[in-house]
């Protein structure tokens, strides 16, 4: 937790209501951080359906290979999450830690450990001590209560300046639900996964197979198609409970995701995860200004999304605008390395509504100082149209600073 | 140019011998840059061999593109550099500026343009106007002088905090000939491509087919193995000429890359093509060390490699090694984002021969302090075991400091 809250922060938090049949309690065990809560159980009062993505990195840390294995099972009891230690590239000590915080979990909540779901973020290789906790969470468990997301979403962060937290509401065949959602960031941000950790509620009544099929259809356009600085965490996980209390109002279970009534739901759950998604790029460890990329005009959508990721994750760009330089020579760059078909002389860039560069050369109506104008603005809109196809897609990532330098050249994370 | 020069330059520069069949000479045209040269031009007495690899950006810049149709012609009379504007991105103005400086080129050399080789480097979107040196190109082919190599490649140096020249011998058939080259960096650079602009001259007398064969053999385990900042530059371009002037001491024409006569030649353009990128990786921008990092033990060399270089483009590998920190759960990080086949039980990592981690977890008699001590040198080595194969490579690196940062928000590029 930094002292210095990013500048790109949410002016004031939303208010988060209570997600009937899920409770929560957090717990300062001195992982790694003093002074602050570090550990969060989540309680589901019955069996909540399970959803989950994780990292695609071949070395995932032992609560990852947790969650994969119980996610068949698709149901979920409780979730312990801890901060100041990843549990990652711990080896055999690293299982014995997952299997005893499992362990006092079930026992606490009176279930099987293969209803429990774990996550840590922190630091990697560092053996993680679960008795510092495990003892407390049946504590946890009788202590737990609905309305508590914000100091929930405290207690996972690690270099995050704010907490994240977004809900939002739909309907399910006429019958009101709730989705909440807390995430956090802030380093070793990058797509083809989830983002480090992020955990969604809702009370609706959902089967685990259809909330897997809408979990992972939301999370390309959302949590996959951001970048802080491109390094994949051993450690990303993204899930999502449905707890069912819903269907006390009325609403009857969806079995599958292609049901009709799924409409609101479906949007409302993508918005969420967009929105928690760009809390964490504006929350990227020294980011100041955030850029978000539209390409369009490439030969599918796949090909315009490694074009925006590759300019997104381009330090020179990155530099770029955290100097405030309209600097378009290294989208040109950025556009030219990514492998993807490109004709320089069709290529159009824009950023904000200033048209920088057409037809392959600087546009002759080009206003440096207006285009200045745009980067000195806190968002960034840039657009490149490569004019080839139809294929379009929209990143985001933050600006590259000496702060982003300054905070990992000193912590160990 | 930068007024501090890299804490990593070579402590000394080497005297660089004279090429029989090439002469040099610089201007100062201000095309960018005050109170220094920025225009190089090299003239062969008699049509040389050239062999050329360039930039795989899809919008290469105007240089590149006539270097690529000359290509085939096989034999050069003259080269024209320019620092100070890349000319890429210029669209018809780029064509019309690369024309004009071949034509001046061609007129003052008395040969044809396609035996004209032209690079630029510099920012990117600038139209070039090369009447700014064409007129001059006739007085620098008359002053040219075969001692000059230093100032060569003070010429065309950029952010550049030294200048870049090598030197190297070989005997063919007996035979001694030299090869020198030059080079220039220092940012938007990685592999995937030779580095931004380096011109090799040999007075050997080989034909361009075996030159090229040669050329792009060596390249892979040298300009190809190095990157600063994984941004790969539009202008990347590596030449290499041979004069032929070594026949006069009786030197056999080499015909095939595969002549046995060009072993000691082989081995020593391999080397010089390994000292002139590592001083562009020690010259990377805002430098302050140097990563070597070898892989061992992977699938293939191809996936080495590619683990090398997810490892050496991780801001957060380079930032530790900015702060002196030996965190090796972000070697786990980078390895595991690679995309190639790891296993974390059978990986072990080392700065310098202190073994950090083994089996899948901290090594058990790891110290800190002896890992610590590595990460202060000024050249830090990183191996990587994966523990599945044979495969192997190496790549190199620098560190990414504050320096990089501040460099490339305020410098248009």
């Amino acid at each position: 937790m930094s002292a210095t809250v990013s500048p790109l922060a949410p002016k004031s938090y939303p208010d988060m209501p209570a997600v009937r049949g899920v409770s929560m309690s957090t717990a300062s065990a001195g992982i790694k951080y003093k002074n602050r809560t570090d550990v969060l159980m989540m309680v589901f009062d019955r069996p909540a359906s399970v959803a989950g993505v994780f990292t695609k990195s071949k070395c995932p840390s032992a609560p990852v290979d947790f969650c994969r294995a119980n996610l068949p099972h698709g149901v979920a009891r409780g979730v312990v999450v801890n901060s100041g230690n990843a549990n990652a590239f711990t080896g055999k000590k690293g299982r014995e830690s997952t299997a005893l915080t499992a362990k006092s979990a079930a026992q606490a909540l009176g279930c099987g450990e293969n209803e429990i779901y774990l996550a840590s973020t922190g630091v990697i290789g560092e053996p993680l001590d679960a008795t510092k906790f495990s003892g407390v969470l049946a504590d946890m468990a009788n202590s737990a209560t609905g309305d508590f997301w914000l100091e929930a979403a405290k207690a996972i962060m690690t270099t995050d300046t704010y907490p994240k937290v977004a809900t939002r509401s739909a309907e399910i065949g006429g019958v009101k639900v709730t989705i909440n959602g807390i995430a956090k960031g802030a380093g070793m941000i990058a797509p083809d996964m989830a983002t480090m950790l992020s955990f969604v509620v809702t009370d609706a009544d959902i089967a685990p197979a259809a909330l897997q099929a809408l979990l992972s259809g939301s999370v390309e356009a959302t949590f996959n198609s951001i970048t802080v600085d491109s390094d994949t965490s051993t450690s990303d996980t993204l899930m999502l409970f449905a707890t069912g209390a819903a269907s006390a109002d009325g609403q009857s279970r969806i079995e599958t995701a292609d049901d009709a009534a799924l409409a609101s739901f479906r949007v409302a759950l993508a918005d969420l995860l967009k929105d928690l998604a760009l809390q964490v790029v504006r929350d990227g460890e020294g980011a100041r200004k955030m850029l978000e990329i539209t390409v369009t005009g490439a030969e599918s959508d796949a090909a315009a999304k490694r074009i925006g990721l590759s300019i997104a994750n381009s330090p020179l760009v990155k530099t770029a605008v955290a100097g405030e330089d309209a600097n378009w020579g290294r989208v040109v760059m950025a556009v030219g390395k990514s492998g993807e078909m490109a004709d320089r002389d069709r290529l159009a860039i824009w950023f904000g509504d200033v048209r920088v560069a057409v037809d392959g050369e600087r546009d002759p109506d080009y206003s440096e100082a207006a285009a200045t104008a745009v980067m000195k603005q806190e968002d960034i809109p840039l657009k490149v149209e490569i004019g080839l196809g139809n294929g379009k897609a929209t990143v985001w990532t933050c600006d590259l600073t000496k702060e982003y330098v300054a905070i990992n050249g000193d912590y160990r994370s």
